[in-house]
């Protein structure tokens, strides 16, 4: 299965003259045929498919069947898949008592997140089964139970009790079932399933980056999504979405109009999170997509001030500077009006990103090669070791 | 403290022409005064001082804070370190708790240490607290409580009662202590002190690089440690000493002589797992100094035929395929005459490489930028969604 990167002869690639790139930017370190991202057009493709024809067309439960097999079910592999999916959403008993019992209340969510899934390994008999058949059950399971996690963890910091899945309908229903304790009407299904379909895929990100850095040492699924976790937690990368929302509490508090309190912004060279991307010259199509789902929601809600201040800050960042609003900056904002707390809005982009990161697991280990970068050194060499007693 | 990847400006490096080497062999992913590997002499350096030179002089105590702070400490230095470490190896109640009753006795020892490090932090009140010295106290908190969970892990899938770190000495003797229930020797704590200043830094190997790329969404140490973790455990990197030891013990339970058994083994194209190394194109240092270890603890032991076996594997390999033996190679049977189970020599790998991991994440976050690469996009284009009952 795997090529054997310790047996590389000498004279081989590894001794080609090294190239740098700060941060790898514009570097290919490989071949992959799950999602294409065109940044200047402002294009993003899951399997060749559109993401506004996914967002529109299809539900995550059809993105994820596709993601990880290559193209769209067909009914009866849909019905299959959802059945797998409920069949798989509650936890281990063990987890949900690590959950209540070792996940102090002030415990990051992303921190809660990433060691529950670890500990998911502990209770599964096919962990480091490195077969395809297996892989793509793991993917399944970890996939179905993210959503139970976060929704327990939630609802345990609150004192509230939890709430089993109802082992029926979407991910996205189910998900929100568990988190408020009642089913969502059918806007609000609509939408959260609608933001896991635009979060699940998005090429070589740092998370899936890792996830397949750490994957193509042939370690296990639960190893490489535990990292994924982890860097998904950055502010650099998932955590945007959190400051996008601390942002517009801050100017809403502030008593300045978001002109104003955008004027400041850039005239203090400070940030604005959820502008201005790695990839996307344009602006990101999800962005597009997340911000007609706002203006739907915000006037069912009543409430369009966020929708207001987010288009005011993103026309100016964009006439000042240049640079267009990101997936984070208008999901912020839908999260917020689906009455979900900030905190939990990375770990929900992790319930999405899921299927992207198995995606690229299982793509990884058909073909799989060790990913092993060089570092230019820059430090001394030739020191000698002085005694002890003689440093200084 | 960050560079804003979020808004890099159009007309980057992002654009440049994209460059391909698989699994980036060869290409230089950043800059490092860590360490310094010539895999042509054969010569690694830590802080610009040779490794064979800091195995004899120095102990692994030393060789972390030289990592963590650039150069060797003076006495006074030393002595405060080892305090911080002595006060910081006990566990937390509910992370003791946790390997007792959430991690069963066939868990993967990697997968155990994976999420007992994750649930640290729930436990530590500076988990997100991304300053140098708040990020220096999780480096000595992370490296001093690892020998304490493996031990306990060990201990407790053996029926065993759990054994307190000492609170004195050295890393090495309380790992020996706590996992053995009686303090270790000079010459056993000797040798485990060595392999652990062996094992603790090495450039961007897969597990640093899955560190740094976490690290570098200025994710928290513990986010970007456990995906560190996870890639130790793949059978092409940490794993690999694990499958060193298997193959001896197939060697000598086969009958076979190790001439017979290297012969057949290459006859078939098979694998010999510890030979060969994607940067050295000579004999690793690491392993010269292995088995110059292995061969004093051998007669110590009266138990010659490991080194003998592995003396003649090598051998062969290197005459008919060029190849030479790389760390894994005798550390595999250092472990096993000091009487250490075969599934815990990743998790002392890991022990080890914390230093060089945390190591590697405050230079990343002196100067941090985001590590994200592209992929080259090798599926379709264009495709459009059918209705679900005409899809076949």
């Amino acid at each position: 299965m795997a090529q054997t990167p310790t047996q590389t002869p000498a004279g081989s690639a590894a001794d080609a003259k090294p190239k740098q790139a700060a941060g790898l930017a514009g570097v290919v370190a490989l071949d992959s045929g799950i999602s294409f991202i065109d940044g200047a057009k402002g294009e993003l493709l899951y399997r060749g498919y559109e993401i506004s024809d996914l967002a529109k067309n299809t539900d995550f439960e059809e993105v994820a069947y596709m993601l990880w097999n290559g193209d769209l079910p067909s009914q009866s592999e849909l019905d299959g898949l959802q059945e797998q999916f409920r069949a798989e959403r509650a936890l281990p008993a063990d987890v949900l008592d690590h959950l209540r019992h070792h996940t102090p209340e002030n415990t990051n969510p992303m921190a809660a997140l990433r060691t529950a899934v670890s500990m998911l390994a502990h209770y599964d008999d096919e962990a480091d089964d490195m077969s395809r058949e297996a892989n793509v059950r793991k993917a399944i399971r970890l996939t179905a139970k993210m959503p139970t996690i976060l929704a327990a963890f939630d609802r345990i910091r609150k004192g509230k009790e939890v709430i089993a899945p109802s082992g029926e309908g979407s991910a996205a229903a189910d998900f929100l079932y568990m988190l408020n304790g009642e089913k969502p009407g059918p806007s609000a299904e609509a939408i959260m399933d609608a933001a896991l379909v635009l979060h699940a895929e998005h090429g070589l990100n740092a998370s899936t980056f890792a996830c397949r850095v750490i994957g193509a040492t042939l370690s296990d699924m639960y190893s490489a999504i535990t990292g994924a976790i982890g860097a998904l937690k950055g502010p650099l990368h998932g955590g945007a979405n959190i400051e996008v929302m601390k942002t517009l509490i801050e100017l809403d508090k502030s008593g300045e109009t978001a002109q104003e309190f955008v004027d400041r912004k850039l005239a203090n060279k400070e940030k604005i999170m959820g502008i201005g991307h790695r990839v996307y010259k344009t602006l990101d199509p999800r962005a597009v997509i997340l911000r007609g789902m706002l203006e739907g929601l915000s006037d069912e809600k009543g409430e369009r001030k966020w929708m207001e201040m987010s288009d005011t800050i993103r026309e100016t960042v964009k006439n000042e500077k240049g640079l267009e609003a990101n997936v984070d900056f208008y999901s912020a904002s839908v999260y917020y009006l689906l009455g979900i707390e900030t905190d939990l809005y990375t770990p929900i982009f992790a319930i999405s990103r899921m299927t992207g990161w198995t995606a690229h697991l299982l793509e990884q280990w058909q073909d799989n090669r060790l990913i092993r970068p060089r570092a230019e050194y820059i430090g001394p060499t030739g020191k000698t070791i002085q005694p002890i007693a003689e440093r200084g």
